[in-house]
């Protein structure tokens, strides 16, 4: 997917809060004028979590800050961890265990700092509207289908603290199964192989990085280990609005879970900012 | 006031909208290119309005638009014409007609398509909130003080639609004494003389442009003659965060009437996003 206009205007504002949580007063008048430049020159036609990826390539650059989010990451990893017993809870005393992960799984991607503010997360509510809500896409059968047979599922991770809502999703899913995706290096707050083990994901299942440095699964700039994976999984579980973004193959059919969060994913899936979608594409 | 990283990223957001309503696909890019280089090279110890007055310029030429937004200033002028008559009998009828034309005043703030979006102007609720609610800053007494004595009002108008609420409370004022001030050419959508003869303002008081391009009363940008008038009448009342953020001469006192819109406006008069203030300064 391209980058639209409305994405040039995220991630200025983006730039904007990590110059006021990151930097001195005098420090972040160069920070935003190196941005905007950096911004007025990267090819729009690259996916926005190239573009991410590039801009926060310069805040490491200019800042010398490797991970801007890195305590906040750790605190929604704790505080999501706290979560994981009462919604164990929930999963194992439903109806339908599978369904009911997947729809706190879902919820989870609320948790992001890329197209959300930490201020607008209100974790414990979306939790109930997902169990309530019908998804606005919803191929859920045709995921239930695919579970019966799959023996090996790659899931593709998207933020901290949402990871813990994954594990609960993948404990379900049958963690043996389960290749756990994360990104190769600290971006916003996407996973990485430190929140996997942060949460203990790492003990549950398998937990690969896909080699990317991007808030997304661009496959250029994959791994070949990674993209092997990728084509020769039975099932691809992704998470989130950058992997959406990044991952659009013909060849290879991937199941999205995400909350559409923002008006350019909206109108790219055709239903309302803030639904619930389960949706396979091709 | 010096302009914030914020106000950068509000400017950003507002390139988009205009490229989205104005532009096609192929020029949107372009565009959004140039305004980036060029909010990456302003100066930003000038005040917001200046970088705005930069921006909207480089549109002009980029574009060739003079006036993106002359129809939605046209429309919210007509719909708030409309309401002219309720709101001329609220006033008539109330126990105090100028606090109560000063309030329906302040309310009219809202309609501003720089700090706000159009979808978001409520003017019913906001006038009737107006209307009961404390001011956050309440000068109001030095004001009513002032006006006993006052023979020449300087009225600095803000924005289009809210114009047809400043002339209610001119009228209360006495419209004799008062000169309106519009800015000398179009701008986001603040009041040009157009925007006061669309709304009969022109047959009611004396109508001057400051002379300003910037949406807001930069001293060095205007003309000489309306800084004559400025530093010479009784009593200067100030409508919006462009006059505002621009007015800081403390050899001239001036009650500036306005809704907070912005964080950052908000941290600099120390209350909250949403309120209303009367306060005089200095």
């Amino acid at each position: 997917m391209r980058t639209y206009l409305e994405c040039i205007g995220c991630l200025v504002k983006q730039a904007v809060e990590i110059a006021q949580t990151n930097l001195s007063n005098e420090s972040r008048e160069d920070f935003i004028r190196e941005v905007l430049g950096g911004l007025s020159r990267f090819t729009y036609s690259d996916s926005p979590p190239i573009l991410a990826k590039n801009m926060y390539s310069m805040v490491r650059t200019i800042t010398g800050i490797h991970d801007p989010y890195a305590d906040i990451k750790a605190f929604y990893n704790r505080k999501a961890l706290e979560m994981y017993p009462y919604l164990k809870k929930i999963i194992l005393s439903s109806k339908d265990p599978v369904d009911t992960a997947l729809r706190i799984a879902v919820a989870g991607n609320i948790i992001d700092f890329g197209s959300g503010t930490k201020e607008s997360i209100k974790i414990e509510n979306t939790i109930q509207t997902a169990l309530d809500t019908a998804f606005s896409i919803d191929h859920l059968d045709r995921l239930r289908e695919k579970l019966k047979t799959a023996t090996s599922i790659l899931y593709l991770g998207d933020n901290a603290g949402e990871i813990v809502f994954d594990r609960l999703f993948i404990e379900e899913l049958g963690a043996h199964k389960v290749t756990f995706v994360t990104r190769a290096v600290p971006i916003i707050n996407d996973v990485t192989k430190e929140d996997a083990r942060q949460v203990g994901l790492t003990d549950v299942c398998r937990v690969v990085s896909s080699g990317s440095e991007a808030p997304g699964t661009p496959l250029e700039l994959c791994t070949d280990e990674f993209c092997d994976i990728y084509y020769s999984a039975d099932l691809v579980i992704s998470k989130g609005q950058g992997n959406f973004e990044t991952l659009t193959d013909p060849k290879r059919s991937v199941f999205f879970l995400m909350m559409v969060k923002c008006a350019v994913i909206s109108r790219e899936v055709g239903v309302p900012v803030g639904s619930f979608i389960a949706m396979q594409r091709p």
